[in-house]
């Protein structure tokens, strides 16, 4: 009992003694959201969330943290930004790093084969944060996946389809999708004559091309990865090709790659794609792209990366990017939930990632440019008393309010000044007042004051709430 | 080089390795939401903050881990079950254990001093789950809390307004909100004899008795805390009292009590918060009652606990608590701000957090019994066709609809069979189906099925996104 009381005392001056030195501040590469930045935020989810459903997606969500070795031996070079937990007793645990492997993990634990859904939720990467540039520790994705055995690039088609109408829908201004295949280039590094075993690591190094020049990429090919010159030459010359599907005829037509097996089943799928986004009308900006490579391990089929224009990354030597560049990402990944389930069994899966971060940063900029008000409630009455000794009638007209579904606020405090009151709704936006006062209470009425145009009236309480709805669905059309 | 080609065989290997042993779960005290399971979140969530809104709350987010010092010292006995992240370099981390630590580091470091605000997410305890009674390791709060300096109980007041209005919307069943306050127990404390040094620990054991009988508090305060078995038996004289305004008066005529300066002052604060529960209708469901402690250390005046009648706990023997018991849980704190300000400024909280999990677990049961079919989409048409070769034309028809806005699906198969169509509609309640054939392309229409009535029409493809928005609001609307 002397130790527990010692250890107590302890505490207490332990807290004391912490107050002073203690940093204030979130950990490195987060941040909080004021009300502000969430309703903008919640805007952009909407948008997001609107045409999920409407290509009919259901949600689900998973734990902040997976078991770590649910999440071992999916990401390549990526692993060491995940972040552990630590050993408190127990199992060992892992943040969740992206929600692909967590959605595949699900698919194998239920033995579910089909399935469309999205999910919207933070992962978290122990990455080098660029805050200004939207890149953080812990920042959302917006998921959206079709698991099942369909037919040919279908549901591979439909994933640029929605990115595209996220892309627009949000007003971001002019992007493209950058699309390719990983059997395009595996064939690519099997005809350029790269060893089978250096295909990931060349795959990386390819990956780094939309942000640094092709000569950087070269020379660590050469370098570090031990590439014949000749060999990295081959390479550079298929990576700088771009363009749609008349590129995809003339590398059907190419006397090299072709004559691998799975370059030209990659071809062919992606006329096969090209072909459905003609259909669904999204075309003009998708971009068949062969220096598109995504780094993670777990893509089998078709690959995705949306950029906007504006802001499109410029290689600078220093390997930094400038602009917020990618803002979705994807791809087919026919083997992942097969490393899940117990007798390996596959479902086929094609998804896309929206990048809320770098979306929201850029919308946040231009609403400060705009400096347009944003409302962060949405109080529709103040209720209000310029009188002393009138809290309990402001209380009640609340009650009556709340009590009828209107969104009501009031100051807390027994004698508010009226200038105050007023100065909050003006503030805060709130477009009525409803004022008491003795001649309201004798007459059984109450003043309702239009914060935009001055304009009060009496309305009989008995009146009220239908007067403040009517008046509330006036505002909100005009 | 050679080193590194070995590694890379040596990971592949342990992949494959892994699949056989592999545990498919979550990990412990966690789970998944299937899309069923969201799609009542996501109604209990609404309902939620439809009332936040309603009192004019805005709404902010903060990270899920915080610096490990933030949370140093705030949870009393309840530190130990705090998840903390493995050193990996850099910054010590713990995830937050609770929403109203990082709202008030929030406030100190933005220097707020007045704000209404709800945080909807995810804590993080490493309590010993018991998850048939929803308690979990992974659980929402939905917090609602009042900044600023105001006058006496007024947002006190409010906070118990909306915890009766969400319970009744969310319509639970009869519930009742105990009240008290720190003051009242701590001056309870002093006039029974407790030494000053013990007010903290005995709070505690105090605490435990909405789980455990009386006798066993009272054992584990003289056998465990050393507390005088006389000091015990006048505290348990108290802590089995509950009722109204009449106890408040009561207890102010109490011999005892009244002379601890501080149970006087709690008291007459007691008064003042049930009047005006009183004005806001909600006294009915509000029971002052003595033996509610809460163990958190950071409360200083009421407290609240929000208990549903029908599943209220039966203290066993075990200790166990049967039913889901607690499902809201709050008070004032008004020193906490303080602790984080470098220049030790306060700033006055109270609050409510609505613990979703249990209630979530009441909604699923209801659900199930109830047999209710629940629509995880909202898909209104799904674009068919029992003819050979119409992916193309039912591809463009889809598109037509998106770009209208209408939530439309198809199967992503060549030539799927009009019976398996049928049957997608069916068991997920898409309730239009748009069937397209030769005969609708050549007359320009589509064959639009009602799949509720069973009725069929031929609408003209240019009338089609009308005819489909009206009959959804008819729909909607039946």
């Amino acid at each position: 009992e002397e130790v527990a009381k010692l250890l107590e005392l302890k505490a207490q001056i332990g807290d004391v003694g912490t107050n002073q030195k203690f940093i204030l501040k979130t950990p490195k590469g987060t941040r909080d959201y004021n009300p502000k930045q969430m309703a903008i935020r919640e805007g952009v989810f909407k948008t997001i969330v609107d045409s999920f459903k409407r290509h009919g997606a259901e949600t689900l969500d998973t734990p902040v943290f997976e078991l770590k070795e649910t999440l071992t031996g999916k990401y390549g070079e990526d692993s060491k930004l995940i972040y552990d937990l630590k050993d408190q007793g127990g199992e060992l645990l892992s943040l969740r790093y992206d929600l692909t492997v967590p959605f595949a993990r699900y698919l194998a634990m239920n033995k579910i084969n089909r399935i469309k859904r999205y999910h919207i939720a933070k992962v978290y990467r122990r990455d080098n944060p660029a805050m200004t540039r939207g890149r953080y520790r812990e920042f959302y994705q917006c998921d959206f996946d079709i698991a099942g055995q369909y037919d040919p690039m279908i549901p591979d088609a439909e994933c640029v389809k929605i990115v595209h109408e996220i892309l627009t829908n949000l007003g971001l201004g002019d992007f493209v999708i950058k699309v390719n295949h990983r059997e395009i280039l595996d064939g690519m590094f099997e005809v350029c004559g790269v060893p089978a075993d250096k295909f990931r690591t060349i795959c990386s190094s390819v990956d780094k091309l939309d942000k640094t020049f092709w000569e950087d990429v070269r020379e660590e090919m050469i370098e570090e990865k031990g590439l014949d010159p000749a060999t990295a030459d081959n390479i550079g010359q298929y990576v700088k090709m771009n363009g749609g599907l008349e590129l995809v005829e003339q590398l059907l037509q190419d006397p090299l790659l072709p004559t691998s097996k799975a370059a030209k089943q990659g071809l062919e799928g992606m006329r096969t794609l090209l072909k459905y986004c003609q259909i669904f009308g999204v075309l003009d900006k998708v971009s068949f792209d062969l220096s598109l490579a995504r780094g993670l391990d777990y893509y089998t089929g078709v690959i995705y990366e949306a950029v906007l224009k504006g802001s499109e990354m410029l290689p600078t030597k220093t390997g930094e990017q400038v602009g917020v560049g990618s803002v979705a990402g994807g791809g087919r990944y026919d083997g992942l939930v097969g490393m899940f389930d117990p007798k390996g069994k596959q479902v086929p899966c094609v998804g896309v990632s929206i990048g809320i971060e770098r979306v929201f940063s850029i919308m946040e900029a231009k609403a400060q440019a705009k400096a347009e008000k944003i409302r962060t409630t949405e109080t529709d009455v103040l209720v209000a008393s310029g009188q002393r000794d009138m809290l309990e009638e402001r209380l009640k007209l609340c009650t009556e309010l709340w009590d009828a579904g209107i969104k009501a606020e009031m100051i807390y405090k027994k004698n508010p000044k009226m200038l105050n009151q007023f100065q909050l709704a003006e503030t805060t936006g709130i477009p009525l007042i409803a004022v008491i006062g003795e001649a309201e209470l004798k007459n059984g009425t109450v003043t309702l004051r239009n914060m935009e145009t001055r304009a009060e009236e009496q309305i009989p309480r008995a009146d009220l709430i239908s007067v403040i709805k009517e008046r509330c669905r006036q505002i909100s059309s005009s």
